[in-house]
Parts: C-alpha cells; structure tokens; sequence
C-alpha cells in the first residue's frame, strides 16, 4: 500500500529564527502591522510503499530523524494518508 | 482576536525540484528504497491579530500573494486556528 506523508519540519521555539525575523519585518513594512511571530520551516511531502500504516508510520519517523529533520535545532510532525 | 496560521508553500507539480529529487536519492541510498516523490516546500507558521476569522483569512492571503509564496513556482494553503 501506498501512503502519502507530508512532513512539518519547524525551528525549536527555543531558537532564534533569523528567516522568520526577517519576513516578520518585510511583512510589517509592507503595512502587515497586526502580523507577527512569523517563523519558517519546511514542509516535505513523500510517498512511501509499505504493509501497513504503521510500518509506514516507522519508516517515515527514522527519515526524520537520519535525514530530513536537524534534532538539535527542529521538531518534526507529520501525517499519513493512503493513496 | 489572535490567529495562528500554518502556512504550507510547495512547488507546483508540474516543476522540477532538484531539493526534493536530492532527498530521494539520499533516502534511497541509506536504504529506504520504499520513499520515492520527495518534494520539498517551505512550512511558515504566524501570528494574525484581526477582528473576525473572515479578516484574518484575508491577511494571511494577501501576505502569501504579495511576499511569502512565488506564485509562478509555487501554490500555497493554510489553515487558521483561533489562539
């Protein structure tokens, strides 16, 4: 089966987020005033073929950590739907 | 009222996205041969003052049209959530 995962990877709120500042301020000269706290991640999306949901589920959560997500720096969520 | 927004900004379907093919051959190369259509976007998160959700839609629209998403590389969606 195949299931489509789409993936939040965000900057721990700990964390400065220079990209974030910066579009806070672009959004706030540009007369966005009430915008704020603006920060910016990534989002992945992927297709991953497996038995079932959870082994989905496991495979999807070991790229996170090996690959895609920084743990030091980010926190991953992320979804499944079958396709 | 405090809005937050979950912005997810992808490249269109129909564009290469050498970042996303990258991520592929990387998962596969460590093994996972089961993940295959990577494609990576970017996942912007903020916070929207605005008087009613209809207002706050509205903002957040506007800010991905005008600054956050390229609209000739990329399509955008969010969601809101009162806070």
């Amino acid at each position: 089966m195949k299931y489509k995962a789409n993936i939040q990877i965000m900057p721990l709120a700990a964390l400065l987020d220079p990209q974030g500042k910066a579009v806070t301020h672009g959004l706030q000269q540009m007369g966005y005033t009430t915008i704020d706290q603006v920060r910016v991640g990534k989002n992945i999306t992927l297709v991953v073929e497996a038995d079932s949901e959870e082994k989905a589920t496991a495979l999807v959560e070991e790229s996170c950590k090996k690959l895609l997500a920084n743990l030091i720096m980010e926190t991953y969520s992320f979804s499944l739907s079958l396709i």
